[in-house]
């Protein structure tokens, strides 16, 4: 998918790499705030919307209308299909940011893929969600990711780009312990 | 939001209790695993689908289309803002999978809600992503979530809403491990 000597994979390697030259030498600017809003509407469908959030020094404002997403529950899980469940959305996100970190890694290092794409599954048990079993956790027990990639570089570069999933945030927040403070008040 | 006895908070209390039940005489039925399939399209610009899911003993049928989820960055991040980024998406799966638990659990106690609204945001060093610090970890440092509730609830019953995320499914998988297996091959 390279268009110029300049972009690999769909990303401006240049401003990649003059990004990485500006957060080094200014610290501060590496600090990025991500937000979002739910609005519960009935049963097991609520809704976000996202627009704003800061980085690299200043508030974003280049979003003139805010994303809205919508979550539901399958009626086996006492919904109406509506949408995607909050699992499902991490899964998503999970994915999403493997393949991201995956393909902007590989452009700094002028790897370039044709095609990559992937499925992903967790395991639940619902014991936990319930409050049934204190010892069932009730988040995923594990996920699993399967990748099949496309395109010009050789085994030790195939290598690599498993390895580049390391710098995933997404990745990071699943894998290791994030802390979540949680305040509900009357409105 | 309460239409009759038997329904809390949109819930079908009677089918939640009944779930439970079932559930807990039959723990093979807890089982559930969530799946979605993603495909890179350019640069920081991906697509998901999700469809089916296995849970409470079967493959789940009850979705005739997939839901499809485009994710992107913001130009700062090298995108063309066409879908919010995953990390958000993350922020979203957090905020939809704690407002529901809230919902089904305190419908689950007879705890009627009128409204339940929160704002959440998390932060994150990009110097983690580019790889620039190890000491800087790739994902979210910290996540706040910020309720408002109205309903029919004595003050007791306000502190319990809190404490009941303890149930949420992505709560857990944020705050705590889960082992994520990555595989990458050529196609």
């Amino acid at each position: 998918m390279s268009t110029s000597t300049h972009t690999v994979n769909g990303v401006d390697v240049d401003r990649l790499l003059g990004t990485i030259d500006h957060v080094s030498a200014e610290p501060a600017l590496a600090r990025f705030q991500f937000r979002a809003r739910n609005t519960w509407i009935d049963g097991g469908h609520n809704r976000t919307t996202i627009k704003e959030f800061y980085g690299a020094g200043h508030e974003d404002t280049t979003r003139t209308e805010p994303f809205v997403l919508d979550a539901d529950e399958p009626a086996v899980l006492l919904g109406e299909n509506q949408a995607p469940n909050a699992p499902e959305y991490l899964l998503h996100a999970l994915a999403a940011c493997l393949t991201g970190t995956i393909v902007y890694h590989a452009a700094a290092r002028g790897i370039a893929l044709d095609g990559l794409e992937c499925t992903i599954e967790g395991d639940v048990n619902l014991h936990g969600f319930l409050g049934l079993d204190d010892a069932v956790r009730p988040g995923y027990e594990n996920i699993r990711v399967a990748f099949k990639a496309t395109g010009d570089f050789d085994d030790e570069q195939l290598a690599e780009l498993a390895s580049l999933t390391r710098y995933s945030p997404v990745r990071d927040t699943v894998s290791n312990p994030v802390p979540v403070d949680i305040d509900l008040v009357r409105a």
